[in-house]
């Protein structure tokens, strides 16, 4: 029979067992390589080397097409991809730009002369990218990037330059030394026979940027972004380009291509539907960020929550033992209810993984309906599960004092490393507000595309059509949902249902009352309709939010309920009502001020959250235990005298 | 007449423009010292060499008694340390630990002798010292410190030691390297002629740990905590003691001393009392991270409202432009709500620096009542400002986006330093239930020393006792509260009277639930009354806050009412009103649940945040200006392009 913590462990890991089993015994040999007294030359070196070793393992293979030399599995790439974390946040962000975003534009914006050229180099890693597609000026708002490429008809070449200074690719993993090719995205000017060259949108074309030697090709100036934050076993750089040419061939034209004599096409006709497609296709990138924040955060808890069950201070009643960090209310409560946010999001990352399989990886085009919900959970739980683990590893951090503070214990280099998830990979308050339009369905072709003065002009002709069009709900969901409806009485707070119902009811008021501002705005025009929108931007924020917890809720309720050994699933069941509450407690006044909860209600919630915590608290280390993070992972010194 | 910036100048920078304005002048010679590209040893190097040209400067000397060489200047070096943190953290917390911490020790615990011989080279920085206090085992709980200074009176020595591996000094600023000498606490065991040795609780004494050429001294052995999460130019380090001899007139003995014979005598009889005396006389490494704390936060609001003026992103409407991220609602929430509470720290710090130096500044006794008040507000300042300091820069770092996470823009560099100010010189958890035992008035001497169980069978024999004993407050707070009570209307939430009595109210509910519930507690015993004491925790944090939170807006509202010129009073007014009703709005479900706020009243306190971001929003540049940081010491790659 399974312990606890082995039991928790099945139901974390859900259908990704076998990948996480081999990933932790390579991780285990591999061993950890953050390093905090490396200087950023040999911490660059250290992560470079770790990447071919990587390479070798067959684990980045595993994610492109069988076509391609892969085995077509998205999911394991994924999985085994955000495990790096354990060993080094860095490898994984190098891994991340190498495969999943290089080697991801090749394959997916590519064509089959794209793919036949380079991706066998960039499997193995001997032809190292990068991602070009970041500005000095623009980040977040992809479709301004000034950096163009100019087709020249006269030598069936694209001319590739940044025209001000604000053009340059900047923060560019791999820039500063070692990627020899860029997918550079550029606006792609060209004009038929007879047409007036204009710019088609954003485009993704490759761009040789420095010889075998590491010199900077002709008209190529890179530059180094040197020390960061964090994270600085990447070689972040900048790169400017001063009228490069390349061939056009390469062009990625898996949606639009350029003829010889310049003329423009594309399957898809309407240009932020092209624009969205593309970047559509590279939205691993974002499920990778969120999967890797999930498991940082898992790592600061285990950490933190071993060292509270072994650290003592001030004196215990009747006893000469000291009493247990864990065992006071105050550091419970800074813990566990973040333990149980890691557990509610890593069985969600489990679903948003498996989706994308699905919906991405069999080759097929995809359907744009199940595409765009993709495209919005992703952003949405990038988001949260970055903000997740920024709190989550600064509560640990401070839950350990000073021994968290050394660097030697691992918390602060965490922290460190992951704090850019939050605004790279599209900034969390862009990529909230991105749910939020999504939401708006019926509109979304429209809206996706529109910035934020498109946005306010935006009409909204009839609000009853904008209603939660939800992705399919598991019947086990529904039914619960419906009973606690059915239910006259005060509402149960360890009740699934009204928790679901909690939930589902502030994600719709927020979205219809947002229908009904944009609405009132569509009368505006100029500066009046960005003021309205502008003053309904946190509304949008907070909408996304209400959508990822909810959605998020659900993929918990699901799993706790396949659980089939009953203490396990009393455990879970335990978890999963922490969470669900901690979503409560942290949006009480709106619950309150919308009279979803009463006043007496409301207290119930922090007291019913306060009891859940000591209902958790024994199992406190099989919690952390069920992470399956490698206990020589774990070995730092605040915990030497552990067992 | 002077403009709006140096106008609010004037009112943050209140008794203190002129040591503020020399220390500008100082710290623009000195220039930036963070360096991200220095390895440990260099950076470590550059702090020493800034501490030694900072001692000639003649600013740490001002602190010290006007009879040991100095000014008597308490306020002056307080203020003029924590601006250090303008140049460099590390120095100003390596400056601290000299001068505040270690010179400060012996100046207060220490007598004629002790300040004859030392302070002279302490003071010129010729004799560089470390304050041995936190141990591998204990550091928020001083009073069980392990380390042992056995009087042996055969010799007239005291054997200092570490008796376990817990009882090693851990995280000592200086003992890696440079301190020669270390003020040492540790449990002080004697026995008078006939009487049995025991331990008399923890004292400070002076042991020698290096030599002039940095070896080890006999008995001793220090240690490197190598690389930190930050704050990498201090050599923090650890110290273990074996049987090391020390002078019998090395131990501090101002409060306590030990005659030739081993009798232990006290001035102060309640050991409990005599051990919060000698802590007592510490405070002001609280008030300077306090302080440091609120400086780094204007750093990097200074930086980042400044980009975020600069910074444009999406389009504008009827506009080439895009437009500025100071116009995003979602910007404005970001960072001015977090400016708002920075003017109120600050304005609330010139207060705390000016009682300190009333209080302890004069050479007499402190009053013993007045003394208390300070040291809780010092604890709570503390704990409140630097949790502020921790979320503001991080929020700030965000709000920049990638350019935020390059280290040339030392957004992350001050996070990282900080960080640690939320758990050293007392967890910050610990401190604000410090200052919620304060607040039990009338019980203070017995309350203050109780460990979590001695708090749990605290018996409050009459709850009629317990009541909020105020420190005085100014007639204009009085006056306001008074006018806003008489009021029979719906309160107006811009109302300053209506804003005071919110704050006020809650920390009288929170305090006398508190005495209810402590005095409930009573009956039990055991583990029944730290189960009690426990389940009161939070409540007692709350408390702390609360109360922080209203001795805040006090000094806020006083200093606002001095301001002569009316529209710098117009803006510092709504900047006030924005610092009010934000703490309102972080707990407004607490004023929901208990009915302080109808919900019709709390959605209004959203909705006034908003209206005074937009207010505040023309005036953003003046109000971080005023912050009188100099722009050379503020010039970053990502802010080259400003004005």
């Amino acid at each position: 029979m399974a312990d606890l913590a082995t039991s928790l462990r099945t139901a974390l890991d859900g259908p990704y067992a076998a990948v996480r089993d081999n990933t932790r015994d390579q991780l285990v040999k591999t061993g950890v390589l953050t390093d905090p007294t490396l200087s950023l030359d040999e911490q660059r070196t250290r992560t470079r080397e770790a990447l071919m070793a990587l390479a070798s393992t067959g684990l980045p293979a595993a994610g492109f097409a069988t076509a391609h030399g892969g085995e077509g599995d998205v999911a394991a790439t994924l999985i085994g991809f955000e495990m790096l974390v354990h060993s080094d946040v860095s490898l994984m962000v190098k891994a991340g730009v190498q495969w999943g975003l290089f080697g991801g534009a090749i394959e997916n914006l590519g064509t089959e002369r794209h793919h036949n050229r380079y991706l066998p180099g960039v499997v193995t890693g001997d032809l190292l990218g990068c991602f070009a597609m970041t500005e000095t000026g623009h980040g977040s708002d992809v479709q301004s990037l000034e950096t163009t490429a100019t087709y020249d008809a006269a030598t069936g070449e694209f001319v590739i330059d940044s025209p001000t200074p604000s053009a340059r690719k900047d923060y560019i993993g791999g820039a500063a030394h070692d990627a020899t090719l860029a997918a550079v995205f550029a606006q792609l000017v060209t004009a038929g026979p007879g047409e007036t060259p204009e710019s088609k949108g954003v485009h993704c074309v490759l761009v040789p940027i420095r010889d075998a030697a590491g010199a900077d090709l002709p008209g190529v100036t890179t530059s180094d972004c040197g020390v960061k934050g964090g994270l600085n076993g990447v070689d972040n750089g900048r790169i400017v380009f001063d009228q490069v040419r390349v061939p056009r061939e390469n062009l990625l034209d898996q949606y639009a291509s350029v003829a010889e004599d310049g003329t423009y096409t594309s399957p898809i006709e309407n240009p932020n539907r092209r624009f969205f497609t593309m970047l559509g296709t590279l939205i691993r990138g974002r499920v990778s960020i969120a999967g890797a924040a999930g498991a940082a955060a898992r790592h600061a808890l285990a950490l933190a929550v071993r060292y509270a069950l072994e650290r003592r201070q001030f004196g215990a009643p009747d006893s000469d033992e000291e009493v247990l960090l864990m065992d006071y209310r105050t550091h419970q409560r800074r813990l566990l209810p973040a333990l149980a946010r890691s557990y509610a999001l890593q069985i969600a990352q489990n679903d948003l993984v498996t989706t994308l399989a699905r919906i991405q990886g069999g080759g097929a085009p995809a359907d744009p309906k199940e595409q765009r919900d993709l495209e919005a959970l992703a952003a949405g739980v990038k988001a949260y599960a970055t903000a997740h683990a920024t709190s989550t590893i600064q509560e640990c951090r401070e839950a350990c004092g000073g021994a968290g503070y050394m660097a030697a214990n691992r918390l602060t280099s965490l922290r460190a490393d992951i704090d850019v998830f939050t605004t790279f990979e599209g900034d969390n308050t862009v990529l909230m507000q991105l749910v939020g339009k999504e939401l708006l369905t019926g509109y979304a072709d429209e809206v996706r595309g529109l910035d934020p003065v498109g946005m306010a002009s935006f009409a909204v002709s009839n609000a009853a059509e904008v209603v939660l069009e939800r992705t399919p709900v598991a019947p086990l969901v529904a039914r619960l949902r419906d009973a606690s409806k059915r239910d006259g009485d005060e509402p149960d707070l360890l009740d699934r249902g009204t928790q679901i119902s909690l939930l589902t009811d502030r994600e719709e008021h927020l979205l219809e009352t947002l229908a009904r501002r944009m609405q009132a705005a569509r009368k505006a025009s100029g500066a009046e309709a960005f003021t309205a929108f502008n003053r309904a931007q946190d509304h949008l924020v907070h909408l996304g939010r209400a959508h990822v917890e909810r959605v998020v809720l659900e993929s918990f309720v699901t799993a706790v309920a396949e659980v089939e050994d009953e203490h396990t699933r009393t455990v879970l069941d335990a978890v999963c009502d922490l969470y669900a509450l901690s979503v409560v407690e942290q949006d009480k006044s709106w619950f309150l001020e919308h009279r979803r909860l009463s006043v007496g209600r409301a207290k119930n919630v922090t007291t019913s959250i306060n009891a859940l915590c000591e209902r958790l608290r024994p199992h406190a280390r099989d919690l952390v235990d069920a992470f399956g993070i490698p206990d020589s992972l774990l070995e730092v010194e605040m915990l030497d005298g552990v067992e």
